[in-house]
């Protein structure tokens, strides 16, 4: 008889009744695939001998009902993608596949989910990790892919991980950026080209931070008011928060140090653009 | 590419993935074991190639930290029933391995955890449905093992594993009783002689309930009376609840119909005991 003790231990004997070790590479999609998803699906292919893609409008992460009918879909789109990617498996569900009446249970990270898009999103986060941990226990990854710009979703999905044991290992891919440096959006596909315009003043205003601390800035109080500044000259509809914090904790610093994370969110029209930068002080 | 568009499909397509079918059983403990534990683990020894119980007391399932302080304890008395039963892998973890200080992830089941159990001690169904969904994804069992003595908690996690798609099957095996009917309970063991006596009570009011059905009574109202009756005939120190519900749902029924639940909850000293039957009207 085996006696453990350890979550790792467990982990381990658990993989050896397994046999032959799997190599399933996820990514998780709303659908409305962009070149971002596409990136995810040839990092799942580099790595994993079989690639799933799930594509799936989750209502329980959307406020208002009107967000989520007005969330942009390209179902023959979306296969068209995957099928050049050669993906092996794509799962689109109906809302009431994976939300039958019955349905009443929910998941919530809690002190990362607080925070930022939780703050201006309440439900949010409790939405994304119930849909993901479903779309885990359904698929089974061996790997998981995300990308960067849903940083704040990336580390509450990490957390998440951790601490339901979930057995999948996470990977997060750098954002993949217009010319213009507008990060790739299923939304930005309701924005009119002016307003697309308009929106690249985001990337800027984070730019113009990492410029500030790479001009020798160590405290939050300048970065975030040369970010605001910056996004002041072209001014968006609005401005949920631009601001600096620890990429780990996510809560904000007063004094840069370690790892920082410049993130905002602003309005265009009717549309919500969220972006970050990753900077490393040493 | 496969285009898959139901959670059937999406489970059928992924074991396809695993190679040979695994068998394994896992019987979720807190220790301190009895005859209705090993119940639970011959019936998984005969339906399973591999056998895993957990013994673990979960601090998030109890309210005041005296009751977790409180809850009987014996390891070594438990490796000793998991070797005379041919356990394979017994898990023992401490709790801060399953609750690092960063933990921060809650599972809820919201409807059925409202009433009886849920309604005595808030949030314990809450710690329930965390821990086992960390349990399901570390042993990630084929089919797991749960007494009907604490059939809420039963009805709770099978909500569980369907919402969340615990890839797991779910098996209740009947309460066991000691001679004059008492349901085994790990608590049970901070009874004295002469409140062990009292304690069985609690049974015996659900018999007279069970009874008054099978005289023909058909609404809650005459039933209840029954086994409130029979409690006061030899009263314990506190009656927490004696009802009727559906079975399925745990709602009160006004009319006795369909498969019915008879339960109980009573204090004798500082022990909690629970019990129940289900009775089938046709």
């Amino acid at each position: 008889m085996r006696i453990i003790r350890t979550t790792r231990g467990l982990q381990t004997w658990r993989r050896r009744q397994d046999g032959p070790r799997l190599s399933i590479g996820f990514v998780p999609t709303m659908g409305a695939l962009h070149d971002g998803h596409r990136s995810l699906i040839r990092r799942a292919r580099r790595s994993c001998r079989t690639v799933v893609v799930s594509v799936f409008v989750n209502p329980l992460q959307f406020g208002p009902a009107e967000a989520y009918r007005r969330y942009p879909r390209d179902p023959s789109g979306d296969l068209e993608l995957c099928r050049e990617e050669r993906v092996d498996a794509v799962f689109l569900p109906a809302s009431d596949t994976l939300y039958p009446p019955s349905f009443q249970t929910t998941v919530t990270v809690t002190a990362l989910s607080r925070r930022w898009e939780g703050a201006h999103r309440p439900a949010h986060f409790q939405g994304v990790t119930t849909i993901v941990t479903k779309l885990l226990n359904l698929v089974r990854p061996t790997r998981t892919f995300f990308g960067q710009k849903d940083y704040q979703q990336f580390v509450v999905i990490r957390q998440l991980v951790r601490d339901l044991d979930l057995p999948t290992a996470l990977t997060l891919c750098p954002t993949v950026r217009d010319a213009d440096g507008f990060a790739l959006s299923s939304r930005a596909r309701r924005l009119t080209a002016a307003q697309r315009q308009r929106a690249c003043v985001l990337h800027r205003a984070l730019l113009a931070g990492k410029a500030a601390i790479a001009g020798g800035a160590r405290r939050s109080r300048p970065v975030e008011t040369r970010m605001a500044a910056r996004v002041n000259r072209d001014p968006p509809d609005g401005v949920d928060y631009l601001a600096c914090c620890d990429a780990r904790t996510l809560e904000p610093l007063a004094r840069l140090r370690g790892t920082v994370l410049l993130l905002g969110a602003i309005r265009v029209g009717a549309v919500r653009c969220i972006d970050n930068l990753i900077v490393r002080i040493r």
